[in-house]
């Protein structure tokens, strides 16, 4: 098969290389997937980096998640019942040893989701890692009761499905992002309150409003000063999950707000809050998320490419991450 | 009445004077305490920089806990029971207009803890700020069922105190300090696990000690750039409390941790600890402290001086806390 090789966690494009390997062959529990599509997430470059939570053996191939169909299975009851399905899959796993980046993965039937009849594999492609999260995250601040939310890096594709979800469930929302274009974006697509954080008067505007709208949880996916921003700004006792580190730096949090002011920095990663979810919960979201795919949920695309112009892609989606996602397709 | 007044919050000598005022009188739930003696504390240092959690209307007395006789009470049950008492009491509240650092205070007599007979008013004098803090804080750990504990800061007298408390309660922990003579200090003293920021093995070294020993509560009064790198070292899932920022700077967290290893960072700030604390509660815990206060919680006295020179012992304990504390003795 065609694949995306990874040769070090360094970033630079002459690690990548489009090679051909063995096919691989499912094992117990695991099913092989012939690779529809799978889009290049923020995820997926801090992996190349060397930044991700966990690291694969070298040469790995990249890409965490992805649409296609089962088209053998090993043994075990739930990858034979998969064998043949269209599913929607992740590859965001140590035990997983190969990724989305080729013309076929294995992975475990546990990390595949069978997809209804009329779903777009393109969409679906780009289901697990954003919409869920999304949603975890949302959900998280209704069940906690938080009066409203704040996010930075609002623009992204996972920030603007946060956007529509806070609008259903009618969450006021204070979206933060880094450009003025971004701004305009965002209102143009209905939302009200969006803060641009290069501005002059960017801390007591956030400040006014968070406190004002009791955004007692913050999402943040930026790290590094504006974390110490946004949190200065919520109201006392709130909380802050740190999602994603667009940054690249450490988020910097002013001691104050953490002793005199009751609040606290925490993370969210979605593999943990998956794996601290019951199956029938798993079932239950799995239908709700698509439900939600081409709504709510969905994701824009700016391009589709073959596996030849992934590392192109890449530095492309890098250089701009708020123009919609780039699928490669093996 | 002498007093030192503070006239702005720049930590400049010129800033403070010893000046006479009125006397005060207390009014209704107050008391007037002649003071005995009151140490200068890291968080009277904040204080006076204006980087406590408030400030009080400027010009004012700092100081914040201290010991004496009540001679004067206004209306009220508690007032009236402790006229005639010693106690140790604090002005730590934005409501109480002035400090400890004055011949005479009026404070609330829910902020004044009467002392037994025996009980020597210089140790009297610093029962509240660190032996509580200390206290509240390897108490959490032991309800939380942590294994184990690491602390910033350690060789600071609040840090032995824990150092103490720990032994006592036959918690393992690990303590940090920035200098060689503070491992040399608390070797010899007794504790087993202490390590320098400073030296090269640092980040290695800690990181085995605290996955080894299950170190998943940190006690940082440090900041800056520390606080990362120990929440760096402790297992996955930890937490760290932060109760000060001795490095005058923000808390680094690596994303990484909260996001991939689950850690959460937190505050600790005793006046909203105690705020939470039930009227027993708080009597149960002044015997407790009162028991230990001259073994596990004691503080070491370097030196005591009159008003007169306090504006110098402030410069002198800036400069070295570790040496023991001063007390000032109007």
């Amino acid at each position: 098969m065609r694949a995306l090789e990874l040769r070090a966690y360094d970033g630079r494009p002459e690690s990548f290389a489009v090679i051909d390997r063995p096919d691989p062959h499912p094992g117990p529990g695991q099913v092989l997937v012939r690779v529809a599509a799978s889009p290049i997430n923020p995820s997926d470059l801090a992996f190349l980096n060397g930044l991700y939570g966990f690291k694969k053996p070298l040469p790995t191939i990249p890409g965490f998640e992805g649409s296609g169909t089962v088209i053998e299975s090993g043994p075990g009851l739930m990858s034979r019942y998969l064998k043949g399905k269209r599913v929607a899959c992740t590859a965001a796993d140590p035990k997983i040893s190969g990724g989305m980046w080729a013309e076929y993965v294995v992975t475990s039937a546990q990390l595949c989701i069978p997809l209804d009849d009329k779903m777009n594999l393109d969409q679906a492609a780009m289901m697990l890692v954003n919409p869920i999260t999304a949603w975890a995250m949302v959900d998280e601040a209704r069940r906690a009761n938080d009066r409203a939310l704040v996010q930075t890096a609002a623009a992204s594709a996972l920030g603007r499905m946060i956007i529509r979800l806070c609008k259903r469930f009618q969450m006021p929302l204070i979206n933060v992002v880094r450009r003025a274009e971004q701004v305009e974006l965002l209102k143009r697509e209905g939302s009200e309150h969006v803060l641009n954080s290069e501005d002059p008067g960017f801390d007591s505007a956030l400040r006014e409003l968070a406190r004002g709208l009791g955004a007692s949880l913050a999402l943040d996916a930026v790290a590094g000063e504006l974390t110490g921003r946004v949190l200065r700004a919520q109201p006392k006792q709130s909380r802050m999950l740190i999602y994603g580190a667009l940054s690249m730096s450490a988020a910097q949090v002013d001691p104050g707000s953490l002793v005199f002011e009751g609040k606290k920095v925490e993370g969210f990663w979605l593999s943990q809050w998956l794996a601290q979810q019951s199956f029938p919960k798993k079932i239950l979201l799995s239908r709700r998320i698509q439900r939600l795919l081409d709504s709510d949920l969905r994701s824009d695309i700016r391009a589709k490419v073959p596996l030849e112009q992934a590392a192109a892609a890449i530095r492309e989606y890098a250089s701009n991450m708020t123009a919609g996602k780039i699928l490669i397709t093996p």
